[in-house]
């Protein structure tokens, strides 16, 4: 756990008393009347920044998805950006992007994501294999998040496939080559395991144990909180961030989202506090 | 090979009598001189106008990778639009973006690249399952192209572990898992196989004898550009997208960038004819 990412992650985790993660996607459908005069862009930023604003004393983490920006062009783009820049420097800002493709592009990602965007982290697919990787996997002082078990419902389709050779699924077997990863490269690796599957993320914890976990699947899509922190956290009750998104972001779709949003993350924070508070 | 996106592909190909695909992939320290005085985003602009002019009668496709324009932030992202729009309406354009999320997620990214951008088809990631990839499957005239048998040193990490069940490894249940959906959604689903890899190409070629194949990996990553045409194409000869990205962009660094890169396109384009020729 001396790793850069890592530190930032546990000293945000101890300052906030919180493993809330608040997943930043917007969806300008859900925003409030008053900010239907502005540019789209320009209401991405405004309502983020309202977000941010009435959430940073309560989280770990903040959680952009790529894709949220992506949908809305150029000016999407741009509002991610300066919702990375409107973000306190001691707040780990994962992007989840979950990219992987052959060492040459990923040096491109790289170079985007962690040189010319500033993200902390970002999440990765281990389809591609090691090599893959290796580029993010350079990086002393970021993160890099890699998919394991997948929240949604059709997650088993390849990652529950038994392997031959171990008798595992294969979830398992990336977390075993994750945690080879995080022994071999400088950057901080991580897994992904969706709250929506307590018993798989207690084998992951069980193969990884010292590896951050990100834990998305609370709030909008349901899972057991209290069970899963349980299952998730490290031997010393960190290294686990409890991702929602939706869940806090419109708690409200009024003019009172900000204040919303604030209650549904000392919600959460509140949760992943009692679950780590002997019984 | 009834649905859009096929028929969009057969129509080029047939129209250029080639399987080439070139891969614009800007990297802006091989730019010639000439460019240098622009923007970043113009000299990318610049460079593929004068690229998709010189080789848009050589090709069956044009693969833009979105890494490469993502390392350029904003402006590489405007560049990649306005590459999008250079090339002619006739000839397909795949955005080599490789995403995989959930749903909720798929459902921005296929706003993004197919509705606001405009590709016609982009390549996915499978990790996350048939789920995952319904959002982009939903688009009849769109084509979707799933990673599978890649064609990096790593790639058998995950996609040649033997899965329990079939005794096969897991990137030839991706290619059958490919043909069911397929067959279950309006989409054209397509496999990515790298040149790098002509026996596995020929199983998957057999696994999925209809569906359309990129081929990455000849030119810079120096697969075998014969023998895998000939294990690639489908039964009517086509079927095939060969792709080399900075074998064609790169052949000179100078300021015949472009006649270098026709001179290059025209030997793919020939190296696929060839191959299709009966000796």
């Amino acid at each position: 756990m001396s790793k850069h990412f890592n530190e930032k992650l546990r000293a945000a985790a101890e300052q906030a008393q919180s493993l809330a993660c608040v997943g930043l996607d917007p969806d300008i459908s859900r925003f409030p009347d008053s900010l239907k005069q502005l540019p789209r862009g320009r209401q991405i930023e405004a309502f983020n920044r309202a977000v941010i604003e009435a959430t940073s004393d309560l989280v770990c983490a903040y959680k952009p998805n790529f894709a949220f920006y992506v949908q809305y062009g150029i000016e999407g783009l741009e509002a991610l950006i300066a919702t990375r820049k409107a973000i306190p420097a001691d707040i780990p800002v994962l992007l989840d992007c979950k990219v992987g493709d052959i060492d040459s592009t990923a040096v491109g990602y790289a170079r985007g994501f962690f040189e010319e965007w500033g993200f902390d982290a970002i999440t990765v697919n281990p389809y591609l294999g090691e090599d893959s990787l290796a580029p993010f996997l350079k990086y002393a002082d970021r993160g890099v998040i890699s998919v394991c078990k997948t929240s949604n419902p059709g997650s088993g389709d390849l990652q529950d496939i038994e392997v031959a050779a171990s008798g595992r699924p294969l979830f398992e077997e990336v977390a075993a080559k994750a945690v080879r990863w995080n022994d071999a490269y400088p950057a901080s690796v991580g897994l992904v395991v969706g709250a929506t599957y307590p018993e798989q993320l207690a084998r992951v914890r069980g193969i990884a144990p010292e590896l951050p976990i990100l834990l998305p699947g609370v709030g909008a899509q349901a899972g057991d909180v209290e069970t899963s922190i349980q299952a998730g956290v490290d031997s010393t009750g960190y290294g686990l961030m409890v991702s929602s998104s939706r869940g806090v972001t419109y708690a409200s779709q009024g003019e009172d989202f900000a204040e919303a949003a604030r209650a549904a993350a000392i919600a959460l924070r509140d949760a992943t506090r009692a679950a780590l508070t002997p019984a």
